[in-house]
């Protein structure tokens, strides 16, 4: 019997209005967590680590496995996944809260790779790294500068995206990641009451809609999307961008120094403040003005 | 050479409102990583762990640390840690980032202990659990309710944090945890890009003022205090209100179903939505009026 456990979920609370109490039901945002565990090894001798534990949303997990082992660098290529399946031999209250992706078996996981990323941490943020030094460690060389950004194309974002958005308009507590074209067309929106995790949901439907036989499979890929986010800029999204090779970042709230500091970095442009008419372009020097 | 760093930054931006492009200085919030160890084991052989690397802003270090070790479980009383002690043998780009906190001689730390919460994760929320099991084994017994909650006190309180934040004024991109008496006067305030080290900061605060000679050195404190966040309400922020024997904790945003579930099972009150004259209170079940 698998746990059934949706976005979201009610409770009943009492709300209080000048001093006067009613009582009522409540929707609230799902959070429950999710351990990844990685499958790795020759058929005959299969092994399992375990990752990671996040707390998540319900929802898009093989995308979000699939998304956080590409931008924490455990995986080069989606191809380099078979498959990711939830583990039904579990315990009965943690059924649909573990998920396995299963590595290639002609593929040899470098212990190295993940235990420097992935010992520590309740603290978070970016969290999860070993020593400082390897916070950087896995940033790939720069990218392309994303060129002229239309101010008309980006302001309209953030508006396209909460139109788009179904458990915010319920709870009003969930963070969104959307990526949109270059044109301003909503490609894919994830919600998750983690942030990185929204991001890496986007990321991981982003790469599994690669097929083999284009890029997907053994190229490194070509993006112009954007990536606009509902909240603030840290360090660990512009990482995560910087690994999927997305040029450009757009968030609604503040960006910190880091987020600023690895964007410059990475060649990411990197906006903040993105509400009503107007932003503030931190990184990549753009043209502003119509693509001529 | 100790590297400086304040809670806030400078960085050249174009701002762009309807299409006009002016170029100006914007003031960010200083997001840096701290890496947290810990010191322990007889005076002749002293071992060293890394425990934890976060991404925070920089201040009031020691608290975070001491609030961390706390509300993680390391630690169960403030004097089990001897000092906290910002690191100088380490690279010039970590100095100031790397923090040691001294265990008393005379303990032993239990390797299961940090082991089996801090192995893991980039995706957190509360993250850097080995397993789902884990994330709850530490929480001790429910707390004596909060009691009667007067109406008037809670819907001060934001405007009261807010007006004490100093980076949120310069920033607009800060997370703020304040601790309050039961009458509503502030008592610690901490800001941080990170939520999570915010209530860190405030409870290592607040653990480190107990004195050894009253509850501070070997018994369970007893707190009537009331913690206010600016964000939303997540399970780790409910495990570290239970860990302090913090018994009321209100959010300006939204609550997660597991903060919910967390709260009802530790016996903490927990506000939501606090904004304006309103807020919603999810658990805990309180008497609303004035105390009598």
């Amino acid at each position: 019997m698998r746990k059934p456990k949706g976005p979201v979920s009610t409770a009943p609370i009492l709300r209080v209005e000048s001093g006067i109490v009613t009582t009522l039901d409540d929707i609230l945002v799902t959070e429950e967590p999710l351990e990844i565990r990685l499958g790795h090894g020759p058929e005959e001798d299969r092994k399992e680590v375990r990752l990671s534990v996040t707390m998540r949303t319900p929802g898009n997990d093989e995308e979000l496995a699939l998304g956080f082992l590409f931008t924490e660098g455990i995986i080069d290529l989606p191809a380099e996944v078979l498959r990711v399946v939830t583990c039904e031999n579990v315990k009965e209250e943690e059924l649909g809260n573990v998920i396995r992706a299963e590595l290639h078996p002609s593929l040899e996981l470098d212990p190295a790779k993940w235990q420097r990323n992935f010992y520590t941490s309740s603290s978070c943020g970016v969290c999860g790294k070993t020593s400082i030094e390897a916070v950087r460690a896995q940033c790939p060389k720069p990218m392309a500068p994303f060129g002229t950004i239309d101010p008309e194309v980006i302001t309209a974002l953030p508006e396209r995206m909460r139109e788009a958005q179904t458990v915010f308009k319920h709870t009003g507590g969930i963070h969104a990641a959307a990526l949109f074209d270059r044109a301003g067309k909503l490609l894919i929106l994830r919600e998750d009451v983690g942030r990185h995790n929204a991001v890496d949901k986007v990321i991981g439907a982003l790469i599994g809609s690669w097929s083999s036989s284009d890029r997907g499979g053994m190229q490194e890929p070509i993006t112009d999307h954007i990536l606009v986010v509902s909240g603030r800029s840290g360090f660990e999204l512009v990482q995560k961008c910087l690994m999927a090779r997305i040029p450009l970042m757009a968030a609604v709230g503040a960006p910190s120094s880091l987020s600023v500091e690895l964007a410059k970095e990475g060649g990411l442009t990197l906006i903040g403040f993105l509400r009503g008419a107007r932003f503030n372009v931190y990184t990549g020097v753009p043209q502003i003005g119509k693509e001529t």
